[in-house]
């Protein structure tokens, strides 16, 4: 049959291209991981990149990241160390900064890049879902002019500063869930 | 006397619709509280619209609003239920939301709707006036090109997702005054 | 020798003015301690201008700086009074602020005021930096046409109205230190 023989080798190739991202994200997934538990538990500390990137609060945990770091995957890291039930996040510093707005038509987010730009305020929460750590973070965002733009962050880094982020604990193990027909992925609060 | 005759039938009329939307406020209000307190308390929590929108956490409260909720009325509802005395909020989600400019001159306030908006970040206190929740809260909003926009809430209902707030919990009960003549309300933190 | 004589005057003149500035700033400096220690102390409040600013919560301190306070200044001077070891800072209020995005060639701000405007949010932190509070924050703020406008703040006063302030304290005393060559401030969390 002609269509098994051609067996839409781009699907194929994608498949495995996809495969080998895969492979390496946990990679470096799990090199983040042992890098933060070194930088939380090494008795020297140096003011390197190595520096810790979080110490214990009374209300939880203060975040401070660094030149280059990738805000989302050291947050996470952070979750699934330190094993955090659920949290409310606040924080500012200086940063690259992807945000996305969600389109209810093709469900997806249409995505903006802003760099080098102060970010004003970040707000958002740590939860779980399919036994992953979910972040669910806004942002405002401003560079020379301070004309400011803000919404749903996909993703930032740390650009020539810091990013200081105070990280309030709760004591109940939450779960986001993908809502229908809503679309979206809602914190909840029952059990 | 042609004016008395007259009696301004406008006026009166404008009084009873004012009247009846009052009560008509009061009994939705009841109902509100009332549901709040059936979805705080049910033993059996569904993922509907009566899923509970707040718990308890070391901070004091964690609500996740939904789809349709009067941000305002919620947040007020459960400062009277749970005798909230003072706390300040933090929150983010997607909303539409009503902003207004206080104009010292009119000493009103010019609003402004922005609608299906992310709630980039959202500032805010809950004191007493009058014995009623009183809440001051301003928000930062953004739309498709992410532009932001930002000031004084009026108030505002959660669009199609949901909006997350944190309410840190104070142990003093605080009043918010109308300080003359600066003409605005102001947290007062003595006794 | 005619270069000795003239001795560069403006120099010495600026010198002088500079010195003295200095001092006036130290005892304004000792002046707003000595109020804020009088107003958190004194047994009969009034709601005047002389009204406390700041009263304990469970999480730290409740600020409410009042028109024409100097924002910087005055929590400067609770962290002195207080012995904050360090703190995060999130409010929100009516404010005259001054702006700066820090140009890395210059290695200066390029400042920008922004006069009556709401500040719809206020992030920031308390540390230390040569024995005096260091405080890193940033804002959104905007005015009658809602627009936002954000970044790091040098500077703000309270305009019209009042700043509501969530101080939420650490038990650690951090230090910021200015590193090199990123040419940023950055909050210490190491030993």
């Amino acid at each position: 049959m002609a269509i098994s023989i051609r067996q839409r080798p781009g699907a194929i190739y994608s498949y495995e291209r996809t495969k080998f991202k895969s492979i390496m994200k946990n990679i470096f997934y799990l090199l983040s991981l042992f890098f933060l538990f070194v930088a939380e538990h090494s008795v020297a500390q140096t003011q390197t990149d190595t520096s810790k990137r979080y110490i214990k609060v009374p209300a939880g945990y203060l975040m401070v990241l660094r030149q280059g770091d990738d805000v989302f995957k050291l947050i996470e890291g952070m979750a699934m160390v330190e094993k955090i039930p659920s949290a409310t996040l606040s924080g500012m510093g200086f940063v690259n900064a992807r945000f996305g707005f969600f389109n209810f038509k093709t469900k997806e987010y249409e995505p903006r890049e802003f760099s080098e730009v102060e970010m004003g305020s970040m707000t958002g929460s740590i939860a779980w879902q399919n036994g992953k750590p979910s972040l669910h973070i806004h942002g405002l965002v401003s560079g020379k002019d301070f004309k400011a733009f803000g919404g749903h962050l996909l993703g930032a880094t740390v650009s020539t500063g810091s990013l200081e982020v105070l990280v309030t604990l709760h004591d109940k193990q939450l779960q986001r869930i993908k809502e229908e027909p809503l679309g979206a992925n809602v914190l909840q609060l029952g059990q």
